[in-house]
C-alpha cells in the first residue's frame, strides 16, 4: 500500500465473493487518478472478473496491465460499452468529465462505479439524474475515505448498534499531501476539470457526513475556501472548510487541506470525531500520529469506560460485494442513489458558495 | 485535581515567584465557580500574598479557608475594596455580574482578574472598557483552557519559534461534563446569567483562535446553538459551534457541548488542532484517550517527522508571573487588553449571532 501520497491509496482487504466466478464482468474505464487501482482492488476481493481496461493514453493502460494482467487492454471505449458480457464500468476519469462517461455508459446498459469526487457542476447532476431514470442504472461513487478505510466501516456498524446513542454532530478533517507540485497532472490545478478542493477531496467527508448523522438532506451553513501558500498555482484551493446543518437537527464539519508536512509518515492525518448523546467515537484513519504507522485506530468512549479498538483486518469492506449485488439483485443495500445525489449536490453547491479567506482591514477605531 | 468535574479543575503548577513575600497581595470576591481555586493557586504560585477573601454564603466562604487558612473572611466587598494593600481582586461572580464587580474593583483602583468568560452584554463590554480607560485599571481573564494547560502553553511557544510555519487555522473542541444536573447552581441554566454556551465555554476557545492565529480581530462566520438532549433545561445550550475569519487571513473553528460521557476519565476531552503552512500541532490537554489519564499530550509534526512531547511539566504557568509584573510594572506582558476585549466581544457577538440548530422539513421533490 502506498503511503505517501493519497492519490495512490489502494487498499487491499478481506476477500470475501459473492458472486461466482465469472458471474460478474466489469472494466476499468479512465484511468486519471490512482483511485483506479482501490476500486478494481475492491471488486476483484468481492468476486467480480475484470475483462478490459481502456485509457486513451496506452502508458497508464501499461501500468495498470502490470498489476492486473488479466484486463484486456480495449481499443476504444466503445468496445467496452457494447460488450454484453460488461455489467459494471468503474473509472476515475477527470473530475469534470466523469458524469458525461457515467451518462454513456448507464446509455449503454451497465452501471456505473466512478472514483469521487462524483462530478463537478448541478447541470452534470441533472444530467445524469435524468439518465438514471432514463435507463434504470446506477450511478455509484468510490467515496474511499469511508469505504475503504476499516476503522470507518466499524464506526458506521458501532453507531448503528447505539454505541453511542443519537449522533449530534461529526467533525471531519482530511488534510492530504500534495507531494512535489509537477508530478500532479495538469487537471489537478485547474479548478474546471477538478472542481475546487470542496467538490473534489471535500466530497468524502460530506458523504461521511450524511452517512453517520444519517441526514437525508442538509444545508450548508458556511463554506469557505483559501489559497494560503501555493501562488504558483493559482486555481488550486489549498484549504477549505464548511459547517452543514442536517435536516434531522444534526450537524456537521469538516477541513481539507493540501499541508501535511514532509514528515508525516503518510499522506494525510485523516480524522473523524462523531458526538453522541452517550458517546463518541474518534477515528485515526491511517497513522496513529506520533505512535504507529499503522492505520485503522478508533476510539469509543461511552458511559462505561474509554475502548482502544484496533480495526485493521476487523470488517473488511463490505461495500464491494453489496454494490455487486445490488446491481445483480437491482437493490440499494450498498448505499442509496439519493445519498450519493445529495452528497454530489452538496459537494458541489458547497464549493459554489464558498468564501474566499483573506486578509482584511481591521476598522479604524 | 479534580478530573471529575471541569468546574472544578484547579491545577496546580511549577513555583516560580516573580515578586518577593509580601511584595503583592490579593483578594478573592465572589466565589460562584470553581476556577477561583486555579486562579488563586497561579497567583499564590507566582508568589502573590492572599490577603482576603468575600462571598455573601458563608459556606462558600468557610470551604475556601480550608483551602487558603491565610485568607481572612471579610465583611463585605467593601472592606477589601477599601484596603489600599489589595493590588488585585480575583472573582469568579456570576458571569452576568463579572462586569460589573470588574468596574467597582477599577474604580477602587485594583485592577481585577476574572474567571472567564469575561461578561456577557456588549453593553456591559462598552462599560467596562470606559473603566478601564478611566482608571488606568486592567481587567485581566482566566482563559484556563489555555493559560493553565502547559500543553497549550508549549503550544504558543512553538508556534512563536516558527516550529509549524505560518499559523492557518486553528480547530478547538472543549466537550464538558455536566454531572448530575441538580448539583449545578440555578444560575447555570439561566441564559440571562450564564451568557450562553459560546459566550461561557466558548470564550476559551475564541480567546485560543484568537491567540494561536495572531489575528488582531475576527469575524464570525458562522456560530450555531443547540439544546439536543436537555428538555428540563430549556435554557441550557447544550451543543454549540463557531467558524470565524481572522484579519490576518487565517480561521478558526471550535465546538463546545456538554456531552462528555459518563466514562470518559476526565471531565473533557479538549482538543486543539494548529495548522501552519510547515506543519501542525495537535494537543490532548487533559488526556490521551483510552491511553492515558494524564494531561498535556502535544504532537508536532513537520518536515522533518512527527514528535510526542509529553509537555506535563515542561513549561509551567508563566502567565500568573506575567500578570502579577503588568500589575506592578504597567506592562502588557501576559496578555494585551485589546485582545482580551476582542476575545471578549466575539464571545458575545457569537452567541447573539447563534442560529437554532433544529430539524427541518425536506421540500417536496
Amino acid at each position: 500500500m502506498q503511503k505517501a501520497d493519497g492519490m495512490h491509496y489502494a487498499p487491499t482487504g478481506k476477500a470475501g465473493a459473492v458472486v461466482r466466478p465469472g458471474e460478474f464482468s466489469f472494466a476499468a474505464v479512465g484511468l486519471e487518478h490512482g483511485h483506479i487501482y482501490g476500486m478494481t482492488n475492491g471488486l476483484l476481493e468481492a468476486g467480480a472478473a475484470l475483462k478490459w481496461v481502456y485509457d486513451p493514453d496506452p502508458a497508464k493502460v501499461a501500468d495498470y496491465r502490470k498489476k492486473y494482467p488479466q484486463a484486456r487492454a480495449a481499443e476504444s471505449e466503445e468496445q467496452i460499452l457494447s460488450d454484453p458480457a460488461v455489467k459494471l464500468v468503474a473509472a476515475a476519469a477527470i473530475p469534470c468529465d466523469r458524469a458525461a462517461l457515467g451518462i454513456r455508459v448507464m446509455e449503454s446498459g451497465k452501471d456505473y462505479f466512478t472514483d469521487k469526487t462524483p462530478l463537478t457542476t448541478l447541470a452534470q447532476l441533472d444530467a445524469v439524474k435524468a439518465a438514471c431514470a432514463r435507463t434504470g442504472r446506477r450511478y455509484f461513487v468510490y467515496f474511499s475515505e469511508r469505504l475503504h478505510v476499516e476503522c470507518a466501516v466499524l464506526a458506521g456498524q458501532l453507531i448503528k448498534e447505539g454505541r453511542i446513542g443519537r449522533v449530534l454532530q461529526v467533525i471531519g478533517m482530511g488534510p492530504h499531501r500534495l507531494g512535489p507540485p509537477d508530478k500532479r497532472p495538469d487537471w489537478f490545478y485547474r479548478r474546471a476539470q477538478y472542481g475546487g478542493i470542496l467538490c473534489d477531496i471535500g466530497s468524502h467527508q460530506i458523504e461521511q457526513i450524511l452517512y453517520y448523522t444519517a441526514a437525508e438532506d442538509a444545508k450548508i451553513v458556511s463554506s469557505q475556501i483559501a489559497n494560503h501558500n501555493h501562488p504558483d498555482y493559482p486555481e488550486l484551493d489549498d484549504f477549505g472548510d464548511v459547517t452543514l446543518a442536517g435536516n434531522n437537527g444534526t450537524s456537521g464539519y469538516f477541513r481539507v487541506d493540501w499541508f501535511t508536512p514532509d514528515g508525516l509518515s503518510n499522506w494525510g492525518d485523516g480524522r473523524t470525531f462523531i458526538l453522541g448523546t452517550d458517546g463518541y467515537i474518534e477515528l485515526r484513519k491511517y497513522l496513529n500520529v506520533g505512535v504507529s504507522t499503522e492505520g485503522d485506530h478508533l476510539f469509543l468512549v461511552d458511559h462505561k469506560g474509554e475502548q482502544y479498538i484496533p480495526a485493521a483486518g476487523k470488517v473488511g469492506f463490505p461495500f464491494f460485494g453489496e454494490m455487486i449485488r445490488d446491481c445483480i439483485d437491482r437493490t440499494e443495500t450498498a448505499m442509496t442513489q439519493a445519498h450519493i445525489f445529495k452528497a454530489a449536490e452538496l459537494c458541489v453547491r458547497a464549493q459554489m458558495e464558498a468564501k474566499r479567506i483573506e486578509p482584511w482591514e481591521v476598522p479604524a477605531k
